[in-house]
């Protein structure tokens, strides 16, 4: 099956082009569709230095916006940012066909929702990628540790085809952990991320250590937390109780860590805000939990977000 | 009395120089104790332009930190930013002797408590000025607009101290406002300044009308103002029930405005956070009371400053 499979990777930064080259390993049919890269991809192709060898490539096909698809893709595996200035339904839309399965492989809650909004008919597989990857140059990437992915079908179970692309990643050499609900999966992770970073960000690009050695710092992540937790069950996936100590455990272990949205921060790139942070509020909101931390933060990133433009 | 009646003003930056200018118009003898603008002031002492008319004056002496002081002073204006990095009962201990009255013209909430602790058999005059003023060049003043100080005897009462300098001040022209519970008075500018000063840095240097116009702006600053009003009146200090109302109303009038705290954190100054901002929130801890979101932005800027220690 794996030689018949056709992939069409939108958004083919680092993530995109990380987990393509796993399928093109896996010996499917890849193609990217890229916007800023596509002259140095579509000359040279990826070139990936990676702890599971040399993963470099070149796409079957290279696309860019307005391209005509050859072939139908069996899925479209979609790594675009998620922001409110992007239609990732409309972006993903041309490549899509009646029997395209869709795959994301982006961050945040109630993200799958605009998409399959775009797309009601196309079958929705949600993946949470846990990988340290970054793009050097035009079509370079460092794959510096990690990888695994946790899928399943949204909003819930693990259908066929989710199993099918499953297997696919796992012969392409990552673990792959298939999920009954995805979206619980998604809760778990925003227990840290929710509250950590933007509050990096706010903190002026701080890093893990400076976050939870500042003086009521660890107790400000706590509380976060708490709130996260508290929207996640109204939301019908409870966390673990002791979720939150493990989580700060876990922090406690590492090095001091910058996390991505605290780098995009730093580096003048747009970030996540709504797909980490505003999602969480709103259904919130929806449930009528209180979560004051997390608004204070979520409405300090709308008033900036409403003064740039003003500026720009 | 006011020809004999001695004043140093410790800090003579924009306020500071205003306020001994108008002592001096009352006849006082005006000496002031200088830093980075020493060279300007002895050289040519004060321009002000003012809507009072011109303000400009030579002190009678201008100090610098370690001088000796020539006579005693009856009062000592302090008029210094109220940072963690400054010692302000060290700052103005030199000027003070046995008979000398302090006045402080700061902004903040327990402000007074530091200089108490170190000078503690010295009157206290507590005073909040309502005015707008900056300093254009080194010794040169310009006075915008307003000018009325609020004040009383610290913590509490109007003394004759208090009574003799606030007569002075309206001998100098502007409007004296004499409480005897001049603590309140403090909670009642802080219901304003506390959230809005550093939701405006964390906004970037936000303006009013961007605060209130973003979605979700305006209701985080009355929810922020709510937490304030519940520290003050568990400290003593109830607020009256239309105070957020009359406040919210009274921004929305006003053209948009960046305020000094963000005029502080564009132009790259220290910021008085705990003044304004932390020191709420200790007394909150000390009551009992809930102030999520005073206390993620108070936290939020213990991380940067962390941060930028250890960057520095």
């Amino acid at each position: 099956m794996s030689e018949s499979t056709r992939v069409v990777v939108v958004g083919a930064g680092a993530i995109g082009s990380f987990y393509g080259a796993i399928l093109k390993r896996a010996g499917c049919h890849v193609s990217v569709v890229l916007r800023s890269e596509y002259d140095a991809v579509k000359a040279n192709g990826f070139r990936i230095d990676s702890p599971l060898g040399d993963l470099s490539y070149r796409p079957d096909a290279v696309y860019r916006d307005g391209d005509t698809p050859e072939g139908e893709a069996d899925y479209v595996i979609c790594c675009v940012k998620v922001l409110s200035s992007i239609d990732r339904g409309a972006l993903i839309k041309p490549w899509v066909s009646d029997n395209t399965r869709v795959v994301l492989i982006e961050n945040g809650i109630d993200i799958e929702r605009e998409v399959a909004d775009a797309l009601p008919n196309n079958p929705i597989i949600s993946c949470l990628a846990f990988i340290a990857v970054s793009r050097v140059a035009p079509g370079e990437i460092e794959h510096k540790a990690f990888g695994a992915l946790t899928m399943g079908s949204w909003p819930e179970g693990v259908s066929e085809e989710c199993r099918a692309i499953a297997a696919l990643f796992e012969a392409g050499g990552i673990d792959v952990k298939r999920s009954e609900a995805v979206v619980g999966e998604r809760w778990r992770k925003s227990l840290w991320n929710t509250p950590f970073n933007p509050l990096s960000v706010l903190a002026g690009g701080a890093d893990t250590v400076t976050l939870l050695d500042t003086p009521g710092g660890e107790a400000l992540a706590r509380a976060m937390m708490a709130e996260v937790c508290a929207v996640a069950a109204a939301d019908g996936y409870p966390m673990p109780e002791d979720a939150i100590d493990k989580n700060i455990a876990g922090t406690r272990k590492m090095p001091a860590y910058i996390n991505s949205m605290a780098l995009d921060y730093l580096n003048g790139r747009p970030m996540e805000i709504e797909a980490i942070l505003g999602n969480v509020v709103d259904i919130a909101h929806r449930h009528g939990v209180d979560v004051p931390r997390l608004e204070t933060m979520r409405v300090t990133f709308a008033m900036r977000e409403v003064l740039g433009d003003k500026q720009a």
